[in-house]
């Protein structure tokens, strides 16, 4: 099968329908129709095989995660999807591994009316690359640069699940007692991750700033804190964890891995102390865990607390593909 | 240096500005204000060491071309270029590299306003995906299914020095006997392909039909003629090749070579049969050279003729990732 067959059968006819998608895939470029009066905010990111996901997750696992991941970036900006573009890079020409990468993908696009209006298939190491685009009002957008001091800090979710799940496959002297329960759902986590666009869609009437927990909680705060030209004070007894976790964890509470896990993809934001119920109130209604874990301040750097002491970390810093260990 | 620093470095600092880029690199998302009226026109595309560009290419001609082969697709649309995504994967970070990568992606960027709002950088094999927004009014795009039959075809520029430029990489002893203008001419259209922007804004006014040349023309033109139902009847002396091209075949001219030569990046485009005399007296103004080789045809399929009579080829289709022999 060719380049631009598998094209044609796996990109073209698999694609979202929408108004605003003018002419989809299969022209030198696609005609896309913005709406008036709207900001457009668009990501792009990488996933390697090896580095961003293990080498054996499963096709339609890549797939959805590839979405997933810069889904996660709009919700960060309180905008909603549209369009997206997707080249990948393939060892070879496999027909049934794209058939369920897509199948995975477009689980997701179809969730969101997300269209697939571009991309380029080519030979390579396994590596995919996602633009997103998305609509956002200017006022309603969640800039990293919207912190006050005195603003509360919150976490969608639960943090570390995705970090314990990867440490499942890792290591399997660390999975040993692991109940199916507790690894289904930390491996769920890992491979399909939850954009959050449903906690940014009912933030977008509020005045926040946030970001996405791509890296980990203390280095994605810091991006805040740094844009804001501010500091945070958290609070480490408030993390929220899942069950999975605390059963992963109940004799070694690991702050440096809990603060440092990457790929949870929940939503760290702030907000205006007298916005606190309003916004705790919206999400109990619709039955979506927030929590407040700390403030933002006036001094920079950020300020870990435990019963009250501070808690100094070794490693502060989130993931970092070129300066991390490996 | 961390990934996020070499971001900040090469990346950000050497964005050009527009005003339509309300937040640049350095959040979640780029914020975009698109321009009223017009439609958005997207096109992604990926390089990948040693299949788009040799190993020993310099990284300023990989940062060159890879966005060269993106404003080569708004050309073929018609678009004027707006907005770039910079995903790059490298072996390791490389301060030099990034520099010089920058410096020839900077080179296109600023000579056409084309702003850097987003991107990625991740560790592995090197490849680059750029992706390129680009404004066009409705009626004026150059949809590949425009054509009509009884439309002429055109090509601009020379057909296959960049295919001649490899082979003298590829093989030293085709590469004897060539002099060092011609080796310089053919590596420069190898390395650094100019987007036809200048062809795509004379052509603007006219109902025309476009594609760039990057597989081959016969595989390309065939590309018009799938999406507009029809045919194309090409005189093979009307060829246009360039006086290093017509040294380089002076005794072995190769039409399978030429026809299926890639990596032009010229323009391959039908027009209505009235338009022919005003493009040809624009093109000529403008000191720019168009070569009408043929004609669309009604009954499908491409015909080649020489001399008058029909060419037969053994090899038609354009260039395939997935289904050449590698």
């Amino acid at each position: 099968m060719s380049e631009f067959d598998l094209i044609k059968r796996y990109f073209k006819s698999s694609a979202q329908q929408r108004d605003d998608v003018i002419l989809g895939i299969g022209d030198d470029c696609a005609l896309l129709s913005p709406p008036a009066g709207k900001l457009l905010a668009h990501s792009t990111d990488t996933l390697i095989a090896g580095v961003h996901f293990p080498q054996q997750t499963a096709a339609s696992d890549i797939g959805y995660k590839s979405l997933a991941v810069n889904l996660s970036d709009l919700a960060a900006m309180g905008a909603e999807p549209a369009w997206a573009s997707l080249a990948i890079t393939l060892p070879s020409a496999s027909e049934s591994w794209l058939e369920q990468f897509m199948q995975g993908f477009n689980q997701l696009a179809s969730q969101y009316n997300l269209a697939l209006v571009g991309g380029d298939t080519t030979r390579g190491p396994l590596s995919i690359t996602v633009g997103v685009t998305g609509f956002v009002d200017a006022v309603n957008s969640f800039r990293r640069s919207n912190a006050r001091a005195g603003d509360a800090v919150f976490v969608s979710g639960t943090i570390a699940d995705a970090r314990l799940g990867l440490e499942l496959l890792q290591d399997e002297n660390t999975a040993t007692g692991c109940t199916q329960v507790d690894r289904a759902f930390l491996l769920e986590r890992l491979n399909r991750p939850t954009p959050r666009l449903d906690v940014a869609r009912l933030l977008s009437p509020y005045p926040i700033a946030a970001i996405d927990l791509s890296d980990g909680l203390l280095g994605d705060l810091q991006h805040i804190c740094d844009a804001s030209g501010l500091g945070a004070r958290i609070d480490l007894n408030k993390i929220p964890l899942s069950t999975a976790a605390h059963n992963r964890l109940h004799n070694r509470i690991d702050w440096p891995l809990i603060l440092n896990a990457g790929d949870d993809y929940e939503l760290c934001f702030s907000c205006k102390p007298e916005d606190i119920a309003s916004i705790q109130k919206t999400m109990r209604v619709h039955q979506i865990q927030v929590t407040q874990i700390g403030e933002i301040t006036a001094a920079t750097g950020i300020v870990c607390e435990l019963d009250g002491q501070a808690f100094s970390l070794d490693k502060v810093s989130g993931y970092d593909h070129f300066s991390r260990e490996e």
